[in-house]
């Protein structure tokens, strides 16, 4: 039974008696998660066995929800790069923008003033770290699409923890630059284990790291994230640190749901690890949003009133794998049916046989369609859409995230809630 | 600035000095209101002359969110009956479900609890008032289809006050039985100033009310909601309320932005209405929510990031009323460039021709897809789809619907927050 005795206030916040601010503040970003992505998440995750439906981290953590649109040259609908350098800097700026204003101008981030204040600083992400959310918390550049320029940069953030792919961005002179200013320069992911100080960049990729769904449950966000906030810890001032599932939107650009779940469940195992870390700490404030929705997904579709996670929950490998597999193996039919979880009809069958002499992509994008049409998933973009997202939070200060705000709000109450001196500059 | 002196607990409910209970209570449904709805319709509303973005009521009164997917045996997606029958009972039922549970017994209802305890009670909706949503707040049936069984059954509710449309549905002898009770019988929206005191049966359509983007912006469930209200205040025990924006879902199924865009209009100007009761009373409480999500609406579409209101602000009537005139009309061309708000492409015009000629519902189709593509609107459905929606809320209890809950959950807190003797009962 609920009790009644609460005011009667809403979207109003509160003070009351607790600890007043964070010492440390993980923000977390599903690129891409709009409403449709958790939604779909939490049927995905539930067994169809049992009447009850279990709740999802998302369910236990949402507080409120996020605008995402970007400054007005742009439009409605934002990019990855606008809507990060709103959430690391509290302005609105054009798509494509890294931490810039319309004018092309530096806008100071978040980063930057932790790391004024004697913070340690870190991003944990899938993939490249030069991608455009990791580098508008990181650096300034007119243009996301500059990113050996934006690599190049990162050796002027001090940074304490670098972790992610792209390799392929770091050349060798740029590697001894950071080695020379003591990172450990790490490349394989077993690596991770013998790391015990700060500070390292660690790229575990030439680009992105692989889909979840190829990747044997290996969790490799979540262990990034634990050995980050282990990193990080040894500063006894506090940290702030970005963890982002960034290929939940690379999914959503493909309109692949199988992988798409994959990476979501990727994801909400790295804030499971967050969630626990805030339990114990109790002076940590996690707050996790999504950049923008995309492809805009929908869970159900055709006029059907029904959705089929269970399809999803069988897909063994993303598509884009299985066509791989089924383009070097003549016995393609037995590999695909295998891999997918369930027999395709005849007529499926025939598209993927015309699809597969086309070879690998069009036999990827045939491959995602059938998927759809067994679990019924929609799409109405490879792009992003401007739908509002969610806002999770847990910790000293979380309450600040309740109900309707900007993504321009969140930045500017994580900026209130560093220490004093961050608020006084 | 904001203060950072608050709390660390999210998502759970700090009992505080207040109104302990609400003295009426107010629910509005946005029937197949999902997220993408509310954001469409902030932008819908932004003027674009200004860099600002300004707020909707929604944004004022979010407070949380809540999944909708109905008993097990009809899977995911939730119909309108099944949701209204959980936000009514606090119990899943299947599909077409009018609170009844899955062996078809009667579930008792918000409404049948709150005449118990003498409050009174009522409906205003844009639909039928024997439409499915208000079906399952008054009365109980195995079919929302049974839409004769349900008027009748009105009969026996005692609503004090039941506003919207559906006249076709209501015999002259079940009128007969209503006005023997008590109830003044009107059909002309004029008449309703001249009612002054309970009981009223209000039938201002034979099915659904008018699109609101045909009608003048004459905001007729905001008047209906306030006449309700005034009448209901007149019980000195208290009241309770359900207030439906009925046909943004039909709107939805038809994958009909511009009128969609319209009942938007209509349900927030009533949600205005109540907005400003809940703040003189002082001791009413609103919940407002959607019972599922229509259409896949999406906001953006077809690899582009933009999404274009201003065309939608534009359109000066209905889709289906357009293609009346323009069929109607030799000069057609000029009518519905007049009407749509902007000038066919060629290409686009020799599709209206084609479709003119078979006639108005492919005529109406095709105009909805020129504004679907004039402002790059995505659908992926006809039906609904299981994204979870918004919960919004103000008055005393408010802060009950915060974060991520169920639908049942909404109800099992409504009916905590009912006069104590119904908390024991
Ligand atoms: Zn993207
Ligand atoms: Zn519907």
């Amino acid at each position: 039974m609920i009790s009644p005795d609460v005011t009667g206030a809403s979207n109003t916040n509160v003070p009351s008696v607790g600890p007043s601010r964070p010492k440390n503040i993980i923000i977390m970003i599903g690129d891409g998660m709009g409403p449709a992505y958790t939604t779909a998440y939490r049927y995905y995750k539930d067994n169809p066995e049992t009447e009850e439906i279990e709740q999802t981290v998302f369910d236990r953590l949402l507080v409120g929800m996020s605008s995402t649109y970007p400054a007005s040259v742009s439009g409605y609908v934002t990019d990855s790069a606008a809507s990060a350098t709103a959430l690391a800097t509290g302005f609105k700026s054009y798509n494509g923008a890294i931490s810039v204003d319309i004018e092309k101008r530096p806008l100071p981030t978040l980063m930057e003033k932790a790391k004024s204040l004697g913070l340690a600083t870190g991003i944990a992400v899938t993939s490249q770290v030069n991608h455009a959310t990791p580098a508008a918390f990181l650096v300034h550049n007119e243009s996301r699409n500059n990113y050996i320029d934006i690599a190049q940069a990162y050796i002027d953030t001090d940074a304490d923890v670098i972790l992610g792919g792209g390799q392929q961005y770091f050349p060798a002179s740029l590697l001894t630059q950071f080695t020379e200013k003591g990172y450990q320069h790490i490349t394989e992911f077993t690596q991770l284990d013998s790391i015990t100080t700060p500070k390292v960049l660690g790229l575990f990729a030439d680009v992105q790291l692989p889909w979840a769904i190829n990747d044997n449950r290996s969790h490799k966000l979540s262990k990034m994230t634990q050995k980050a906030i282990d990193l990080l810890s040894q500063n006894q001032q506090g940290f702030v640190l970005l963890v982002e599932g960034s290929l939940i939107d690379w999914a959503g650009h493909s309109n692949d749901i199988a992988t798409a779940m994959g990476e979501m469940d990727e994801f909400a195992a790295a804030i499971e690890v967050v969630e626990q870390f805030v339990r114990q700490s109790k002076d940590t404030l996690v707050v996790i949003t999504a950049d923008h929705n995309t492809g805009g997904l929908s869970v159900g579709a055709n006029d059907k009133y029904e959705w089929k996670p269970e399809v999803l929950s069988r897909v063994k490998a993303s598509p884009d794998e299985i066509a791989n597999q089924a383009i070097a193996n003549e016995q393609w039919q037995t590999v695909v049916t295998e891999l997918i979880g369930f027999t395709p009809s005849d007529t499926e069958l025939t598209a993927l046989d015309n699809a597969r002499l086309q070879g690998n992509e069009a036999l990827t994008i045939a491959l995602r369609k059938i998927i759809d049409v067994h679990s019924n998933t929609g799409w109405t973009s490879g792009g992003h859409t401007a739908v509002d997202v969610q806002v999770f939070s847990a910790g000293p200060g979380a309450r600040l995230f309740g109900g309707h705000q900007d993504n321009t709000d969140i930045a500017n109450k994580v900026f209130s809630l560093l220490p004093e001196s961050a608020v006084k500059q």
